[in-house]
């Protein structure tokens, strides 16, 4: 089963797409998305879509992971994260792929087991997690693939036969919104 | 020649599109575009981007114009709109369509004459401007027509000519990205 990590941003949105083979986990592929540099923003965004839309095609992935962002620092930058998040959920949808949602906090819990967790001791991690020579880089990869291990715990993890049968205390918020692939 | 504006939401899209035939400008159509309201995030946002492609591809128009708002209330609810504009731009771009932004102060300046016009105000004069029956209704829909309206005027009004020769002293914001279509 096939998991797919976004980490959206008008940018650069980085996505990582990791495996779970029995009880190990692994690394499938991993990058980073841009327009050119001098295109507008439409452009860009067209550029950030085309390419989840032709990953997804190819890697068929069980669920699209992404980070719930209502905790942008500001306005403007909600705005411009709102627009790459608007087109890699479309692409999603487009695939016919449920999209699970972890807030910040649930990730770093997932990944470190501690819900404030540094940059430096989430990519450790995640090296760790996927048997990676070195931690991925740039950061928006090492998110990309630290959300969608953080759903493939929450699946598959010793929770997750409480999470699916709905016994589970605190049910994560990713959960409202999925639908197991079937 | 067609101007196609949009009032991007995620909950509801409004759209408008306006064509001049000598001095006149008509109305070609209008809408709004919405996802059922029990579909996911997801869906709604594709729902909305699927509308938009198909009357981009049917009408054919020369420039997509847009409001700009970098001015939303909060963060949640600039995330929200940020999501549908983006779906909306991406419309717009696989189309190959420019697209044209404009602040609502500059909107409401083009249709009243006043940067600080009323909703009313607004929805009564794009009545008067397309020689309508009655007030453009709901207001996502008179928006929407609006900022068709606010980029006809800019193209084609008493400034056009100095906006395109790069004479006139406020370039408009939303010409900074704008590409004549050839």
């Amino acid at each position: 089963m096939k998991i797919f990590g976004i980490d959206p941003g008008s940018e650069r949105t980085g996505y990582g797409c990791i495996e779970r083979i029995g009880s190990r986990q692994s690394l499938v592929i991993c990058g980073s998305l841009a327009g050119r540099s001098n295109a507008t923003f439409p452009d860009k965004l067209q550029a950030i879509h085309s390419g989840l839309v032709r990953l997804l095609e190819q890697h068929r992935p069980a669920c699209v992971a992404v980070e719930n962002i209502f905790y942008a620092r500001n306005v403007r930058s909600a705005l411009k994260l709102g627009h790459a998040r608007g087109v890699a959920l479309l692409a999603a949808a487009e695939a016919g792929v449920p999209v699970a949602e972890y807030s910040p906090a649930e990730i770093k819990r997932a990944i470190v087991g501690y819900g404030r967790a540094e940059k430096q001791q989430m990519q450790q991690m995640v090296k760790l997690l996927l048997g990676l020579d070195a931690p991925p880089a740039p950061h928006d990869v090492a998110d990309a693939l630290a959300v969608a291990i953080c759903h493939m715990h929450t699946i598959s993890g010793p929770l997750a036969n409480e999470v699916r049968t709905g016994l589970a205390r605190r049910t994560p918020r990713a959960w409202r919104d999925y639908r197991p692939a079937r």
